[in-house]
């Protein structure tokens, strides 16, 4: 096979796509839900629906088979019924249509002879044929830059994340997650059962796409451990790669088996896997999203030395009893940075030093910004967190002002080469708090400036950063 | 001094309140903003407040000094200068006022010589004269079937949680926090620097308070530590104690003294009293949050079998990863439920077992009731968790109906006598979906069944419910 570095590009790109299996019922999950939502997303290519029983969808002219239709479409989306695949595959072959995703699913999944029997004609009709297959069983490429985005946040956003992944629910969500943020993605593939294509030829292909900055992988399985070693080893260096491992737990293999059909491997393995890569190790989906927004967004970090900035004393213990869990230090202010707190911070109440515990952070932009000034300057500190706080009736004072433009403001014109994020509490059951805490969140975000909803989700997110730089497994 | 059973009485059902060192200037932090809260949140009884220099507050007259109050007030609020507060507990004495709770702060945690010789002082003021003092530097009692609600959720919301806290910022948060999910407090106090009365005396007193089920504490000291491990031992037999222990860390511990001056003690030593006592260790806030409604709401599960109910694979194997992470096990169905599943889930893209990968759970309440009810019978399973999904662009289905009514109705007739939560994820910075996430876990929560926005933070609960009651350190 060639390298995929230009060959998958028919995948992320396609001008003409057929969609094999379009039913003309009911609205339902399968090849008629997928060109609805490449219809509504403005995908701006041909679309060719392919049925026996033709007629028309959508306005579109529905072709009996593959053989009839007027060109070679790029990329097929097949979804016919799982006995029927090999056919379409052959179909495929004969009109030199070598990019295929079967999104059918029952193949080696099932654990049943049948669909192993027919996984294995999948494989084989591809090295026939030379055909690039992603699947079966997934919901295959996604690209907001071309509109393909049939899954997935949807219109989508680009930008530098490139996700590889045997999960389409688990990227369905991420993809969202990050465009809510304003993060972007540029190419996405969820592989299922990788009957033909794996997770090494993904990595391959977007570890030479300029325009992936950060690889992101969700995965059950591999085919070819010491071969994703080896890549992840060499790529891991210069473009950071970020791994969830499904399948972690014994109950959580044993599921992966039933997923996509293939042995999860040890717990143990995986760990000597990640010290052996230096690629980054995370367990939730926030975990996932946390430190890819730490990864897109801010600059490497010199040391672990954390200056946090806040109030409240409790907040200030707990915070750095956060960060210090994830290697951090919160060491002591230089004397300038000293000199200036003291003058400022009164006695009693307030803590001046490192957490700071002074509550003015929290309402007044201009003294934010001189403590972050002092913080950006102490040679003591290389990376900033700053707890803030949404005003409210619990509290005690009274006209508090939002800080938050002209903090925006400041960090923009700024450009910190410390890395500086922000934690914004507002769980629970308060839904005004949780807007607020979402459209600041947001807003941080869109700016470049990376918001947490917890001191622990920050700490994690940014020991990933740390570690990473300082090459620490 | 006598047991505090009753004694304490005063503190959380006062009658008269005086509030020394009022300012008649601006709102700000201190006697004048504790009086505003108090009346609006429609406090009862009598306050009186106290300056030297009189005159007129809110429509209350302005007392020059406790002395010539018309009537002895149950409770004093001192918010004077520091070096002011001996002379106010010696008038507290004349008058035989002896419950105080002293807001100021200026004493140990400032690590100056002028405020621990204070600090010593007060503590011989209330030896020598039979007083009970909550503080200094701390926010003292807070209880909303009195309407005691000058801090915290307001007006707060009455339950069985009893809060131990040497962090008033993190227990106002977290009275709002539960508050807003349905979770009532009974009485909490802030006690800051423990001058006088320290933890195990609120300890002891709400361990004898039947309106109490569950005991919460956040502590950064303690003066007694063997005390506390010994009543710690005997109470968390009946009632579970939910410990978050702040200064965990070097650095926590450091900023800790600053906080409220004292020693914080080693980790290890924490490590211990935890395995000794029976005591549940949370680290953060939401851990805190997540695990109380735990112990609010549930029954004591009967084992560490687990029945995961949901849709998509990734989502079942991380699910399932999650729940293993904390002791849990994913066990095969018995026969009677296999075979109801199998007749009910299709072969491909579902997956009938545990976890069950059936996407029809998020749609339709009478098949989740089904599923639900089979969960219930099967001996295998001891624990449910449900994952909800709220119906969104992104998917392929077209009109999905939100079942959430009926599950309640169905969860609330039902009484499960098997630990029974919801995860409803919403994160990233979509409000509309972190709106419908909120009010769907609030009516879940209130319904009486946790609801979690994570999988990891659902497990993490019920991991802690579960080894408390199958007594695992």
């Amino acid at each position: 096979m060639n390298s995929p570095s230009t060959d998958f590009d028919k995948f992320f790109n396609p001008t003409r796509i057929a969609i094999v299996g379009v039913s003309t019922g009911d609205y339902k999950f399968g090849g008629s839900s997928f060109l609805h939502k490449l219809l509504d997303c403005g995908y701006p290519g041909k679309i060719y629906p392919v049925n026996p029983r033709s007629g028309e969808i959508k306005g579109l002219k529905i072709y009996p088979d593959l053989i009839s239709l007027p060109e070679v479409p790029d990329l097929a989306i097949v979804c016919v019924a799982a006995g029927l695949v090999p056919a379409i595959l052959e179909a495929c072959a004969r009109i030199g249509l070598r990019h295929i995703h079967i999104m059918t699913s029952g193949f080696k999944e099932t654990d049943e002879s049948e669909g192993r029997l027919l996984e294995d004609r999948i494989t084989a009709l591809a090295a026939a044929h030379d055909l690039r297959i992603i699947g079966p069983n997934c919901m295959g490429p996604y690209c907001p830059s071309s509109k393909l985005t049939a899954w997935g946040a949807i219109p989508g956003l680009t930008g530098s994340v490139g996700i590889i992944s045997q999960s389409g629910g688990l990227t369905q969500r991420l993809t969202e997650y990050l465009a809510s943020l304003g993060i972007g993605v540029n190419k996405a593939v969820s592989f299922g059962n990788a009957a033909v294509l794996d997770s090494t030829d993904f990595l391959e292909y977007m570890a030479a796409d300029d325009g992936i900055q950060v690889i992101v992988m969700y995965l059950e399985s591999v085919k070819d451990a010491r071969k994703l070693l080896r890549m992840a080893q060499s790529i891991s260096r210069s473009k950071p790669i970020i791994l969830w491992k499904g399948g972690d737990s014994r109950a959580g293999a044993a599921t992966a088996v039933s997923h996509t059909g293939a042995l999860a491997g040890s717990q143990e393995i995986w760990t000597a896997f990640y010290r052996q890569t230096g690629v980054i190790r995370v367990q939730s989906l926030n975990e996932w999203a946390d430190t890819i927004m730490a990864f897109s967004l801010l600059p490497a970090p010199r040391g672990n030395g954390v200056f946090i900035i806040g109030g409240g004393g409790g907040n200030s213990v707990t915070i750095s009893d956060a960060f210090s869990r994830q290697g951090f230090e919160v060491p002591p202010l230089s004397e300038d940075t000293m000199n200036f707190l003291r003058r400022s911070v009164p006695t009693a109440g307030s803590i001046a030093g490192n957490p700071l515990d002074m509550w003015r952070t929290f309402t007044d932009s201009v003294y934010l910004a001189e403590i972050l000034e002092l913080g950006y300057q102490d040679p003591a500190i290389s990376n900033i967190v700053i707890d803030h706080l949404i005003a409210r009736k619990a509290f005690h004072f009274a006209n508090a002002l939002d800080p938050t433009p002209q903090v925006i403001d400041y960090l923009t014109r700024r450009q910190p080469a410390k890395p500086t994020v922000l934690t914004i509490d507002t769980d629970g059951g308060d839904s005004e708090l949780a807007v607020a805490g979402v459209r600041l969140r947001t807003r941080f975000c869109r700016a470049g400036f990376p918001a947490y909803p917890s001191a622990d989700r920050a700490a994690r997110a940014l020991g990933h950063l740390y570690r990473y730089h300082a090459k620490i497994p």
